[in-house]
């Protein structure tokens, strides 16, 4: 339940304001050599702290117990590593001990634990993503090994934001390779998360990833789909309440003859097509195109209005919570996104080979 | 691969063209006293020959061969059904066996397996989903004795449809139980598909499901979210390219304060709260409130146009692909949206319980 | 529950005395030419009715539904199959409805179900052991694509057998290749087998089985090691109690001192020892010598004296259960320990490969 | 690959000479009162350093990271644990960097990942079993909340030993919950490990383990049974190569009529039966009566006396290894025995619950 992936298997532990996080995982093919720096800079995109983000201050650097030679080599056996919960505010969330903050996980956890760690969100709180994102960021140095780049960005926030980056994308496929297509509203949308910030509220937002160097032939018919498996490793993000793929939403209200992506030629390892509105997936399969995704973020129920708590034995009551949080999850989804594709990929192409 | 569940597991077997379809449902509880005329009902809405689908006319009834007594009760074991393919006009198909429509899984599966039986989209058709549908309804039986209902039903064609029903739904929670809210444009869809049909095209679609009665409780942090699986669920369904839960990308658009799911009062199964915009899941885990979610099906490939082809040398050519074909699949996906649902909630009750 | 594998998996479905039992084959890799004589063949090995067997006659060849093309090649697509039940005389089983035979599944499939077809033993009868076989037929023509051999034979029938076998096969490991150590007791070991049905009595009995052309590198520290899951299989076989691999229970009384298995040279595959107490397996990985292990057969409880049968009340009363038995099940157990070596390996080499 | 169990799973990681070894217990209920002295004293039992073990000496206490309150209670989420490592000579082992000692799993290793921590025996090493132990400590204390026990014992040492013990068992069930079974040559048992010891030597043995209470109904045909996957356990402990459950070996030498374990009455959860040869289990499920079976573990071949060892270049020559080792791992494979029975027998009654 705590475990994600087939052949390279990700199980995560801990709580927010427990003793530590961390995971195992496993399956890491061997004789990598790891660039520890990599690991850092993929933290830093998802650390608390920065602009429009959450004010804990935590290191979040994984320590490496296994899996690992002294030489900084993988072994092919399981990579354990634990990050150490520092400055908790424990007593910020003492209130909520005995009541339930709407939209969040407090009730449905007291519903089927019977218990659960209050402090800071406990096990549903979004501090576990720092354990995605140290273990996706191995498995991306495997992935660059295989030719395989992930990148994602913010691309929404409110109603701000790149609206048809799918279809853009879908019609000139090169996009995927640019750097161009990312981000071209940033300033706007940051600007929009503060302003929701300095109101006490929060905002929803998008994130849009793209894999580029996806061999084809990744993903099995017909319950093992490379897009159901994604949007599964997506949907099980915090917060996460829309998946779209290829063209998405859009695509589905078109006619067929207009979204055609019709055939260039054929290459190493799949296949050219003129557009690209199957998002690199045709038949639950990669055909070497790029993929693409769009991962939809709810805004966070966490702010700092007041709000109807419910108290354990049934009443109801404004309350308002005090406790660091994000106006924007989406912000830090970026890296949490590119990560959970980082293993999901990984992962397949450690299930189905290269060759096509 | 072919095998989807974990308490209760569907694996399928079959060809469009080949000797038979069928599958093995694994996990059934015993006891169950079955209605053979639930099921009949199921493959009918399913089945391909009405308005708006193929012409392709079978009889598509599942022989069951084990898993029931002779009283017609489940007896705890696997349930083997078979559905023989009749009606087969795999001479239409002869064109396709050395080349690739566009947007199908032709190519993919040629890539990935080197051979595929190319007689009516072989393994990749939509005719699999009968296995899907049957299973479901088997499904759907056991959620019957357990208090929850599924339905589905046809929410867009194109551009018409109903396009804010999701925050309807989440607004108002007591529509999840009234049948005004489905397909309020029903002609309207019908006739937009007729058009595609009528211009040898096709036009994609959408699908609203919504299941009542689910208990709280279900789904497991962090990796087996209730909603994570259902979108794999639906996206593992042919076509389908876009999953939203709850209040989906518009919720995704809002600010924090303006989508609370106040609590109104705890309630047997789990908490009632005024509106819902969560779908009935916060944290990955069921809250007892109504689940909703929106399915979107691409327009298929498959169209009466001629497209590019690509041969098994790499040339490309125009085409025009004969074959009975539907212009609108989520049409049909109604009754395999139903299956899946059914199936993933029937899963999820079976391993976690129904007391919260 | 009714599914074994990871990459290759077979699921099984099916009641004795029902409409059919049957199977699905699935991860079966495509463009296999195979020989349907070769799975005649194995099946008529199991078949029942020939010397020292049950009376039943089937001719339990399985109808393939699907993966398989026209012309009798692997499409790489599930392979679905049924075998009808014929020659049911489920009248003998009439009285077993209401009580349950010692040492058999009938109470603990009635205290686990509630429910089960007693007719012929339903599920739990080694009927189904039919499917296996036909399976792993299928599994063991890719196995010979890849060099790698299967043999099975009887080893012991009560007290009369090879009891020293193993220590052979460790001592000699070129006997692993040889015929000379097969069955050198056949004649006395069915001798015992008559004694036992003439006497209306059952008599345990043993099965060798040796694995030749075993690539290294197979199995995966620390849960998922070769003999761990050879061990799993076995003992799901009906009626197997004990499980030996290598020098087996004689070697785990010896000194480390005098079981060293040598190395004398590395191998394409793996290493070459100069004796093979292991058994083939190291660290729960192969090594490239031959697998051997011996598997454990208790006298079937199904016998023509008269027992002491419990009524559903609790009542228990003597009864001579009339039906058609084997005498010794490990003689058609062979064919089976066969099927389900061949399914594991194969199932090994698909998920790791055969380069070291 | 590292992870064993379905609904209760426990994941290691570790190398012998690494930073830490640990582990993940996922599924563990929530609400359970620890005692961490029981614990203790399972880590006490396995330690090194006792009698007839190795010299190394270690605290090997586990640090518990999450899924535990602060008040000792468990919240239903992943427990995560590590131990450090400590006292570690790594120098001891220097020599084997380069080559590869007779059955041990170095060669293996170095064969399927093309590197390997060879200080210790790296991730092959017996120290991983120390994290089965703290699990397998957890698991216990959720079956005693169930009314489970689970027991084991030391049954021989090289020709020492209790030979008979499973057929005692199975004669008179009564002796499954008295202690007079258990290790009556305890002394003879302890001289002869010590006579391997002085020899520069190792020895092999068995241990019996017996579980009583056992509720009817665990276990699931046909590919899940629980004899199946107890047995799978067991051979995943290093040095482990046979396996006998109930009557075992001499069961499958006997006579129908002479093995029949006759009904004595039903009870609150199974049935009572005059004898029990079938071990507690018919048909792959639990009937009620105590489980016992037999564990074979080889000699070590860790020996102080001059081995022939392989190069990595493929040459053989003649080494004596210094480095601790046991001259009879049997003896604390007893508590490694009693750990994963109780996480086996555990991660059942998750499944399928303890009402029959």
């Amino acid at each position: 339940m705590n475990t994600i992936g087939n052949k390279l298997r990700l199980t995560t532990f801990g709580e927010s304001h427990g003793v530590a996080i961390g995971g195992v995982l496993d399956g890491m093919p061997p004789q990598i050599q790891l660039d520890f720096d990599r690991i850092a800079a993929a933290m830093a995109e998802r650390r608390p702290g920065g602009l429009g983000a959450t004010a804990r201050s935590e290191k979040d650097l994984p320590e490496f117990l296994s899996g690992i030679s002294p030489e900084g080599v993988t072994l092919g056996t399981p990579i354990g590593f634990v990050i150490r919960n520092e400055d908790c505010k424990s007593k910020d969330y003492d209130v909520l001990k005995d009541c339930f903050r709407p939209n969040h996980a407090d009730f449905t956890y007291e519903l089927k634990y019977g218990i659960r760690d209050h402090r800071g969100g406990g096990r549903a709180s979004a501090r576990e993503t720092a354990c995605r994102v140290a273990a996706g960021a191995l498995a991306h140095q495997f992935l660059t090994l295989k030719g395989v780049a992930v990148k994602a960005f913010l691309s929404s926030v409110g109603h701000v934001g790149d609206f048809d980056i799918l279809e853009r994308l879908a019609r000139r496929p090169e996009l995927s390779d640019s750097f161009e297509i990312q981000e071209p509203l940033r300033e706007e949308m940051m600007a929009e998360i503060l302003r929701a910030g300095k109101d006490g509220d929060s905002v929803g937002g998008s994130v849009v990833c793209i894999v580029t160097g996806v061999p084809g032939g990744l993903g099995s018919p017909l319950y093992d789909k490379l897009n159901a498996r994604l949007s599964a490793a997506m949907m099980g993000i915090n917060a996460v309440k829309a998946f779209e793929i290829g063209g998405g939403v859009e695509l589905c209200k078109s006619r067929g003859s207009q979204v055609v992506d019709a055939f260039v030629k054929r290459t190493d390892s799949g296949v050219m097509t003129s557009s690209n509105f199957s998002g690199g997936v045709q038949g639950g399969i990669s055909n070497g195109m790029p993929l693409f995704f769009r991962v939809w973020f709810k805004p966070t129920p966490t702010i700092g209005l007041p709000v109807d708590v419910m108290r354990r034995d049934g009443e109801v009551e404004k309350l308002t919570v005090h406790g660091r949080h994000d106006p924007c999850v989406a912000l830090r989804g970026v890296a949490v996104v590119k990560a959970m594709a980082a293993l999901t990929i990984a992962d397949f192409i450690l299930e189905f080979g290269t060759q096509a």
